[in-house]
């Protein structure tokens, strides 16, 4: 049986763009395209050229992808011609294969928003999609607020999305723009535009989560007729967010009737990395992951109820619908101490740690991470200060050097030019083999920079450590990243820090303190004794 | 026109608790059911008496409500009657005018969790049911796992639903218990249900939010004729929650067909507080409430996009679904390079700074913006900063004072008792009015823990500020936030504070730079500043 194709377009980039709080860098987007790309998705829709800087410099130097790249605009303005208007033209020389333009399909909105007349806007829509089909793009109309509008007029609403059709557009995108159209609305007006001319696998679906019903109203669509979804990764987007693309994929391909019925550009082996996808668009946003995200939260798989504990032991699918492997997930059992040891075991075993089953000393681990997670200490990705925690619970912590104190002195005030300048100094006091050694730095670069305390702070104690120096001179600090774990004036900072080596390898340490600067210092130094551990070898 | 009456269960207390990371004391109990009574739920699920303490201390004290308060609990095990299963009598025993039982109708849970057969289940549901409704006792029944039962075995399911009809419980609960049920799906078997001989009235949908779809099924099943719809305030529960009252409420209440199809218990005046009930839980769990939540998040109604905003300015209606007021929400207008001229007015006008149309210095407000964007500003939330940046471009900024240096000393040595401690100290120099001032301080809270060189900068430069110090005396820092705005060495680090007044007022602003040291300086600054421009009174 062959399944019918549907086309998903991402719009992370761009409508995600639009939720509160969330500004990428040219260089994020990068990151985040080729993250899409990697997954399958069929459209990338990058930014709107033109509109600003950062948008404007993705598409200079946006990745190769195999996905359709695909550059945002609207319809010309009446009173131009689509080859004079400039911000079309913006958007033009992009020079992207596919080109969505957004236009107005609610007589309301034509009349308060516009102020043209309704036949002028059927042109200004035909015009310009004529145009990018002269220009030998792929052409994409985002039919603007069209559930409210074919309510309001369905005659008028019908006639903006021919004018594009019939223009040459690939995709006429129905937006539930406000978001508060229900799924049965979306299902009944999808139906009856398909019924009225316009090809469903034409159709594109573009719904926001005003109503929690962004998921439903996708596939109301879809089970109308429509063929593409719009949405984005995580349900970033204005207001509530768009439709959620971390959720539809999953479902697409592992719930019925859709997985026997449709097929997309996203394969299994892709689905699997769902999961670190997710999490990886949550760290370029230095969020905290939503835990209880359909699929991919870290509870969503997580069984605390005593009763659905000790059947999924003898059953997982008596309470999961789906194994949380096919998503790159992970069930967790919290209460069940049982699960927790042969998790740790494994874990233990990938850090060249073998402890034999029922080990005492799993326990001991288990508890001191419990301790410190309630500290707001977080081992997820600190792997590196997760095995010096497991290695010095089962007496194989060589103590290489003491660090007996540091001070460091961040320091604000005018140069002899009159100008405000920032320095930092650090002095670190160790205890190396009975020896005891002062080093201090600053944190200028070589561009006259201050680059603050940390920076100060990482050179003074990776300056000299006597008999380990060589072991640590090819090491770099490549991130650094802070959280707040606790509100309020309580607040507790959690700093994660990766680091690098001349072979290539990277290790993520995490320090807690309620003084920003001394759990930096504990992740530092975390990151050095991890060091010293794979390659000090006593003589 | 009479509409029907649709019930709302609440099951925070009980289905709310399975939330991973959640866990009620019995004085948050009393007060979140207080909270769903003044709100106007039907039934208040308060918990499982005799499975935990907690529970069993909640119901010997619990409020009085106008909503039933409601008992959870199992049907009776096999080989035990109805009036010795212990575990029953426990549930009894809180004395709750209704009780609501689950119980097995899937055929595979049945063998597979249970081991009994078939028939001795059915017994025990009506023998459990009968047995309620003996002790006067309003009996509801919560099919477990009853979609996929349908699936499975309908005639089975079928049986078992009718088991408790027939032995008169008032509600049996169709649950989608593993979430995983596609609404379509949840519409027909509902319908079939109905059918079947089972009333719509006695109906009632308990769903879950695995696949996103936990709303939209609640909906579909009350398409079909399920009156009672059960959930949680925010959609807490077992791991990716239970379909969300805070979003099913306003539904049911404001869009069509629901609104002019139903009544609930709720009204328009109770629908104002929904907004500030959500956040009360937050507060209760000691949670950042989520922002994109539907209807009550902080961004449901923020207008990022400059088209979107400047077409507000003219209706509302043209970007937004409801009137923000009618859940007690606020409209967003929030800055970025997305947005454009009008967008900056009408925010600029919330400020109480009125800038004509056209007016040049809204081009270089916008272009400040820009910049200092480009730099990893960001005005989102940073709306005092954004303030005090657009006074100063309209020539409206007073100098107050001027801060000629500061410096800042964290050091981490032993004490005498041998133990390591830290400590901060700041000297901030300002220049108030001719005369300097030197001020110092140290990051000790009264517990004698250190809270760090932000903790001891913000005391130093709110020591002495002359003639202003007596209106920043009330002020406080009530939450600190950083993020790494650029990875690797060239970190940038943006730092956003929050401070209040003891006029309740709350502001935030924001400062960057590659020093965190020196970006968190920059946005006390910004805090007294624009306290100052509120409260200061030249003389």
């Amino acid at each position: 049986m062959t399944r019918e194709r549907l086309y998903l377009y991402d719009t992370t980039l761009r409508d995600g763009q639009q939720t509160q709080g969330v500004q990428f860098s040219t260089e994020e987007k990068r990151t985040i395209a080729e993250s899409l790309d990697a997954l399958g998705v069929d459209y990338i829709e990058g930014g709107w050229p033109g509109a600003n800087p950062t948008d404007s410099a993705f598409f200079d130097t946006a990745p190769k992808t195999r996905a359709t790249m695909t550059a945002f605009g609207m319809t010309k303005r009446a009173g131009l011609s689509a080859e004079n208007d400039d911000v079309l033209a913006a958007v033009l020389n992009a020079g992207t294969s596919a080109v969505c333009l957004v236009g107005k399909t609610h007589d309301f909105h034509v009349r308060a928003a516009l102020g043209i007349s309704l036949e002028d806007n059927l042109d200004n829509i035909s015009k310009s999609v004529k145009h990018l089909k002269n220009m030998g793009r792929e052409a994409l109309f985002d039919a603007e607020h069209y559930f409210d509008g074919y309510r309001a007029n369905p005659d008028y609403a019908l006639q903006a999305v021919r004018a594009a059709y019939e223009a040459g557009a690939r995709w006429v995108v129905l937006c539930d723009t406000n978001g508060g159209t229900m799924p049965e609305e979306v299902r009944r007006i999808t139906t009856e535009t398909i019924a009225a001319g316009i090809p469903g696998d034409h159709l594109g679906i573009h719904t926001h989560n005003d109503t929690e019903n962004a998921v439903a109203c996708s596939l109301a669509a879809v089970d109308a007729g429509a063929r593409q979804i719009q949405g984005t990764l995580n349900g970033l987007g204005e207001r509530c967010g768009n439709a959620n693309l971390t959720t539809l994929i999953p479902i697409l391909l592992l719930k019925e009737p859709y997985a026997s019925t449709y097929e997309t550009g996203i394969t299994h082996a892709a689905l699997k990395t769902l999961t670190r996808t997710s999490r990886m668009l949550d760290e370029i946003l230095n969020r905290v992951p939503f835990r209880q995200a359909a699929f991919v939260g870290s509870s969503a798989f997580a069984h605390k109820a005593g009763l659905h504990a000790s059947a999924i032991l003898k059953d997982p699918t008596t309470y999961e619908h789906i194994d949380p492997a096919t998503v790159g997930n992970a069930r967790i059992i919290p209460m069940s101490n049982q699960a927790g040891q042969s998790n740790l075991r494994e874990r233990l075993q990938g850090a060249g740690l073998v402890v034999k089953k029922g080990d005492p000393a799993l326990g001991l681990i288990l508890d001191r991470i419990k301790d410190r997670e309630a500290l707001g200490y977080s081992y997820d990705t600190a792997q590196a200060s997760f095995e010096l925690l497991a290695r010095d619970a089962l007496g194989q912590m060589p103590a290489f050097f003491e660090v007996k104190r540091y001070r460091v002195t961040v320091e604000r005030r005018k140069n002899k030019y009159n100008q405000m300048v920032s320095l930092s100094e650090a002095v670190v006091v160790v205890k190396v083999g009975g020896t005891k050694k002062l080093s201090v730095s600053e944190s200028m670069d070589e561009t006259g920079s201050d680059r603050g305390p940390v920076n100060a702070l990482a050179k003074a104690l990776s300056k000299d450590l006597g008999p380990y120096q060589a072991i640590i001179d090819d090491m770099r600090l490549v991130d650094f990243k802070v959280r707040i774990t606790q509100g309020g004036t309580e607040a507790v900072t959690r700093v994660i820090i990766d680091s690098e080596d001349g072979e290539g390898r990277r290790w993520s340490t995490v320090g807690v303190s309620a003084n920003i600067v001394d759990a930096s210092f504990e992740a530092l130094l975390d990151a050095i004794r991890w060091k010293l551990t794979r390659d000090w070898k006593a003589t």
